[in-house]
C-alpha cells in the first residue's frame, strides 16, 4: 500500500480524489500497489464530503507521518506550496504537483532536492493539463535533439480567439463569454497577458533543452489588442490567430523564446487547435514534426495528468526518474535578432510606399475596411522591421507576428 | 558503457545507427551511460559503409556475446526474427522492434519472457512510427480507463486519399504517387487493403484494455473501392474520408474494433492529420480527448522512436516496465451489433423510397452527377442497416461509414 496526502482541496483537488475513487482498479493495477489517499489537507472544512473523515488543517500531521509516501501539491501559488513542497523532498517524499508558477519559479531547486534523496518531483499537470507532454520530452523523445517547441497553451484564450474568429465578437465580448463558462476567472489578467503561457513555455523549453529558462527572461504580449478586423484579414488570408508560446534552437547556444498572438496557416497541425483545448508542437532533428493535443485544463484531465504523476512515482518509489533539466541557465538572443515575417496593418498610406520601405510585399484588402490595408513582409530581423515601421511615419495600425 | 546489436541493415536499421551517432551525446546523457552499437547483422556486405566493421553475418555471435545488453530487432516479418527475438530475451537480453507483424502475432509471449527475466521487450516504433503513443498508452495516461482508440496508422493510404480529396485523382493515379514518391511499395496490398493499420490497431487496443486482441479477429476494409466521387460528397457534406483503424470499449467486457474508410467532420482533430501524417486520438474516462500527431513512417523518425527503446531499456536494464497487456483474449462483439451512422449512394431510386426503408436521412446531392443522390442515415445497427440495404433493391452503388 502507498499513502498519500493531497494539499488543496480546490478544483484540482477534488478532482484528483474522483479520479483515485472512480478508477481505483485500474490505477491499482498499474501502480502495482494500493494507492490510498490518507490525508487532504485544506484549510477549509466539507461538512457532507466523505473527504471530511481524512481532511487535517495542519500541514504538521502530514509531514510528520512515516507512512506518507507521495505528496501531491494542488494548492497553487508560490507560497506556502514552496516551503510545503520542499519540506516534503527534504523528509524523503516524492511530490508531484499541477503549479506552473512553483515549477517555473523553483524547478531546478526542487529537483535537484529529489535527485540527490533518489526520488521524483513530477509536474506532468502544470503545462497542457491532461497532455502528457513533460513525460514525453523526458522519457520518449529522449533520441532526438528537439529544436523547437511552439504551443497553444492556454485554454481561455484559444477559446476567446475562436469565439473572435468563428463569430466576430470582440474582445471584451469574448472575454464575457468566457467568463460566463467558467474558463476565464474574475482577474484574467494571466491569461489574457500571456503570463500563464509564458510559465508553461518556460517549464517545457528548460526540459527539452537541458537549461534552465527564466520565464522572466521571455518577451511575452497577450491578445488584449486583438481585434474582430485582424480575424478578417487572417481568414482573407486563409490563416487564423492564435496565441502560441514558442521557442527556438537556433545554433549550439543560440536560443529564442516569445508569447505573443501569431498569424498561422493551415499547413500547421496547430491551425486546428479550437476552443479549449492545447495544442503543443515539437520538433526533433530526426522526430520531424510531432503534436500532442487534449484539454488544457479542467478539473479531470488536469487530474488525469496528477494522478499519472502518482502512479509513476509509486512505480518508482525510491529511483530517481532522470530529467534532463538542470540549472544552468538557458541564455536567450535579442530579440531583435530574431527572424520573422510581419503582418501589417496600414492606413492613410499607399502599396508603392510602403514597398519603398519593406520592398515586395503580400497585400491584402477587406471591402469592409476602405481606406487601410494590410500587408505580409518577407522575412527580416525584428530590430529591422522596427527600422522600417518608424519610417512608415505612425500609418501602421496593428502589427501581428506571422508563423513560419 | 551498454552495448547494443542492431539486427538488420535495412532503412530503419540504417536510420537507427544515424540517429545513435548523429545524437551521441545527448543519447548518452539521457541512457546515463554511453550507448555503443558493437554489433550490426545483416546477410549482406556493405563495402565502403562504416558499419562493415561491425558488420556480422551470424546472429550466434551476438546472442553468445555476454557484453551483448540489448539487441534492436528492425529485420521484419515473422521468421526469423521471432526466434532471434525469443532467444534473446531467454538469454537475459532486452529487446526493442519496429516489427509490429511480430508484436500482433507474439506479444503476449515475448513480454511474457521479458517480465520474467526481469528485462525489457519494448516496440514504440511498431505503431505510428515515431509518434510516442506507446509509451503515452503504458505509462502517461495510467490514471484514466480508456475507451477508445481511432488512429490514422498508415502514411500511405493517408497520403493517397489527401490526394484523392485535394487533386480529384482516383485510387490508382493516388497509388502510382505513392509509390514514386516511395511511400508505396510496388506490392501495396498490406496499406492499401488496410492489413497494416489492423495490426497496429491491434496492438494499440492491446495495451489499452489490457487483453490480447488477436488481429485476425478484426473487420477490415481497405480503400481500393474508393472513387473521387464519394470525395466529392465528402467535400460538399463538409467532411473528408480517412482509413480509420479504431476499437472502443462500450461495457465491462465489451468492445468492438475495425479497419474501414470512415467519413470524418471537421470537429474531430483527426480531420486534418493530412499528407504521410499519422494521427491517433485517444479518449480517456477523466482525461477526455487526446491526439497524437506526427511521422507514421519514415527511416528517422521511426528510428527514433526505436533508439527512445533503446534508452528506456538502458535506464531500466534489470527492471521490467509493467505492461497491462496481458495474454487473456480480449473478445469482440459482433459487427452487426455495433452501432453507426452509413453514407449509402444510390442511383435509380427515390428519396422518398429510401425513406420509407431507412426513415429520415440527410440527403446531398452533386450537380454533376444526375441521376443518383447520397444520403446520411440515422445512427443503427450494422445488422439492421444490411437488412435494410438489401430492401433498396440493388441501387446502392457505394456505402461508407461516417465516424461519430
Amino acid at each position: 500500500m502507498i499513502n498519500i496526502a493531497v494539499l488543496g482541496y480546490g478544483t484540482v483537488g477534488s478532482g484528483v480524489v474522483e479520479v483515485i475513487n472512480t478508477n481505483h482498479k485500474s490505477i491499482n493495477k498499474r501502480a502495482g500497489e494500493e494507492i490510498r489517499i490518507k490525508y487532504v489537507l485544506d484549510l477549509r472544512d466539507f461538512p457532507g464530503d466523505p473527504v471530511q473523515e481524512i481532511l487535517v488543517h495542519d500541514y504538521e500531521i502530514i509531514i510528520n507521518d512515516p507512512e506518507v509516501d507521495i505528496i501531491v501539491e494542488v494548492m497553487g501559488g508560490i507560497e506556502p506550496a514552496h516551503t510545503f513542497v520542499k519540506r516534503a523532498l527534504m523528509a524523503g517524499k516524492s511530490v508531484c504537483t499541477s503549479n506552473k508558477a512553483l515549477v517555473a519559479k523553483y524547478g531546478p531547486e526542487l529537483m535537484e532536492i529529489a535527485r540527490e534523496k533518489d526520488i521524483n518531483f513530477l509536474f506532468e499537470a502544470s503545462c497542457g493539463g491532461g497532455i502528457p507532454i513533460i513525460r514525453a520530452l523526458n522519457s520518449s523523445l529522449t533520441a532526438d535533439e528537439i529544436d523547437e517547441i511552439t504551443g497553444i497553451l492556454n485554454g481561455t484564450t484559444n477559446y476567446m480567439l475562436y469565439k473572435m474568429s468563428t463569430e466576430g465578437c470582440g474582445f471584451e465580448t469574448a472575454l464575457k463569454e468566457a467568463q460566463e463558462k467558467g474558463y476565464a476567472e474574475a482577474d484574467p489578467t494571466a491569461d489574457v497577458e500571456g503570463y500563464d503561457a509564458c510559465r508553461k513555455i518556460a517549464i517545457l523549453s528548460s526540459l527539452a533543452y537541458g537549461k534552465f529558462l527564466n520565464y522572466e527572461d521571455i518577451y511575452t504580449e497577450g491578445i488584449t489588442k486583438l481585434t474582430p478586423e485582424d480575424m478578417e484579414y487572417a481568414k482573407e488570408l486563409g490563416m487564423t490567430i492564435k496565441l502560441l508560446a514558442t521557442s527556438r534552437k537556433i545554433g549550439e547556444d543560440s536560443f529564442y523564446a516569445m508569447v505573443a498572438p501569431f498569424l498561422i496557416g493551415q499547413d500547421s497541425p496547430l491551425y486546428s487547435v479550437n476552443d479549449v483545448f492545447n495544442g503543443i508542437f515539437v520538433h526533433g532533428n530526426v522526430l520531424g514534426d510531432a503534436m500532442f493535443y487534449g484539454s488544457g485544463a479542467g478539473k479531470l484531465p488536469t487530474a488525469s495528468a496528477v494522478v499519472a504523476d502518482v502512479v509513476d512515482e509509486a512505480r518508482h518509489l525510491h529511483r530517481n526518474l532522470m530529467t534532463n533539466w538542470n540549472s544552468r541557465p538557458l541564455k536567450l538572443m535579442e530579440l531583435d535578432e530574431v527572424k520573422g515575417r510581419f503582418f501589417v496593418r496600414v492606413k492613410g498610406t499607399t502599396v508603392e510606399d510602403v514597398e519603398k520601405v519593406f520592398g515586395k510585399v503580400k497585400v491584402v484588402n477587406l471591402k469592409n475596411l476602405p481606406g487601410e490595408f494590410a500587408f505580409i513582409t518577407e522575412s527580416m530581423k525584428q530590430g529591422e522591421y522596427k527600422e522600417k515601421a518608424k519610417m512608415l511615419n505612425g500609418s501602421i495600425k496593428a502589427m501581428i507576428r506571422v508563423k513560419d
